[in-house]
């Protein structure tokens, strides 16, 4: 499969959706609905909702039933950079290279855009006239799973400790919790979300879950080496940032040879969750080999 | 009716059940948990949760049913105080009598509470061992509006304006957009959803609605007032600080007493939508005559 044209595809699906549902800048006050925009069409890959997409495709499901519920994903994993990007948080300059929010609207009003987006997540999924054909049982499970995924026992408490020890001393058991919290638990929620809605078995359930876990820590192992190794251009941030802010890091802990292994036998653990599955979960099994050689 | 009485034990059931659905300061990472639980219990009132339950009542509608609802709703107010109080927003350092949270816990750890206690309102009204006895479409429905109010055309736009009209010169008009949306919406919302949890027919459901904003209109004019007029150690804040933040109020738009005769105006219209009701719909009631006579 050609997997360029398969992202790009579902790409271009996610905008769309986006820009039709995600409240336009015209509308009263549109100095925060112009936040909210600026960071959610800051050229995004849209990782997310594609694997909500890919999953859901895996198990036989239709993507117009799980777009609403992709798309939430991308408006929580926004709001989630703009506040990581706070000055009282990493405060970073640049993102995807351009402007932080914060640096472009001020700091309230990035706080605020982020409460939005993140708000706008559940207001979207419960949208009356979205997602009709699935039934609203399976609906609130999967929203359950992706609040679970974001809250303070997930992305929130992840974001919380990487914050907590930077300068400190860590571990290898904490470096993982932060990893497999910050980035992995979303990563993983987009996975599941789309199984559930997708209608998986509770084996297929179980293993896109397990391959969802080992891709987003996959994920982090291989930011941090960007970080490390990656191209500024590329990127569309400073590298480097991790060292200088005392960040926990697998090449700090481990070294470069060593991190990229651990990444390669992540990503191996992944593609062994699919082997049950046919030709149908191929995008999954790609997106996880594409995940060792992305450059951004 | 014994409306203390009323209030007291309801605001108890509210009490036990964030006590007991949110989650524990010993999970790990505790930091966040404590920062989500000091600002959760700091004494507030239970307004929004005790609306929820009664309209939920005024159509007949159990109380188990809608108490994770209720709670969600006290987890978002929660939040939307951290947030507000944050030195890029009103700068407080006190609420409630109490240190803000990011003079406690700091402004990063501040900000992600709130954001937790935002996560954790969506994750609680979607669990699948709670409101089993409701059906999932009718949660859903009440879950799309809470979001709403809370969301950028709601809770959330207010504050945008409130923060962008400081120091500006601020019609009525725009005055009342900022109190409806600021306080009102998530009021509002809290009655609504009782009511849609409870069962309400539509017609029932369009007269709590308007029930709902008066009030909360209402209960914002009277908020101005207290701000020149209260007790600071019944407020267990600070008085006057609206005026020198140059903060658009009722008082200094109308004066105090036209304003007074403006919230009185506003309950007699949310009186006035409880006219099909009966006697189940008396809290409501006294809710909305008490509003005129709170001193905190």
């Amino acid at each position: 499969m050609d997997l360029r044209e398969y992202l790009k595809r579902r790409q271009r699906w996610v905008d769309a959706a986006l820009e039709r549902w995600v409240t336009d800048e015209n509308e009263f006050p549109s100095r925060v609905h112009r936040a909210m925009r600026y960071s959610l069409f800051a050229g995004g890959k849209r990782l997310r909702p594609i694997l909500t997409i890919a999953a859901a495709e895996a198990v036989g499901g239709r993507v117009a039933d799980v777009l609403p519920l992709a798309c939430s994903l991308e408006l929580i994993h926004t709001y989630s950079l703009i506040h990581d990007d706070l000055p009282s948080m990493d405060d970073d300059d640049l993102r995807r290279g351009k402007p932080t929010s914060h640096k472009v609207f001020g700091e309230a009003l990035a706080i605020l855009a982020g409460d939005a987006l993140l708000t706008e997540a559940f207001h979207l999924v419960t949208r009356p006239d979205l997602m009709r054909s699935v039934s609203s049982r399976r609906r609130l499970r999967a929203i359950n799973q992706v609040a679970r995924a974001a809250g303070s026992c997930g992305m929130i408490g992840g974001q919380v400790m990487d914050m907590a020890s930077q300068g400190q001393k860590v571990d290898s058991h904490l470096l993982e919790y932060i990893h497999s919290h910050k980035t992995g638990a979303l990563i993983a929620a987009s996975v599941c979300a789309g199984a559930i809605i997708g209608g998986a078995s509770p084996r297929q359930y179980k293993a896109l879950n397990s391959y969802g876990e080992k891709l987003g820590l996959a994920f982090q192992v291989i930011d941090d080496l960007l970080d490390v190794q990656g191209e500024e251009k590329k990127l569309g941030k400073a590298i480097g940032k991790d060292k200088v802010k005392g960040k926990a890091t697998y090449p700090a802990l481990f070294g470069i040879a060593k991190s990229q292994r651990q990444a390669e036998v992540l990503v191996e653990e992944a593609l062994g969750h699919l082997k049950p599955f046919n030709g149908r979960a191929n995008p999954l099994r790609e997106i996880a080999k594409f995940t060792l050689k992305r450059k951004e």
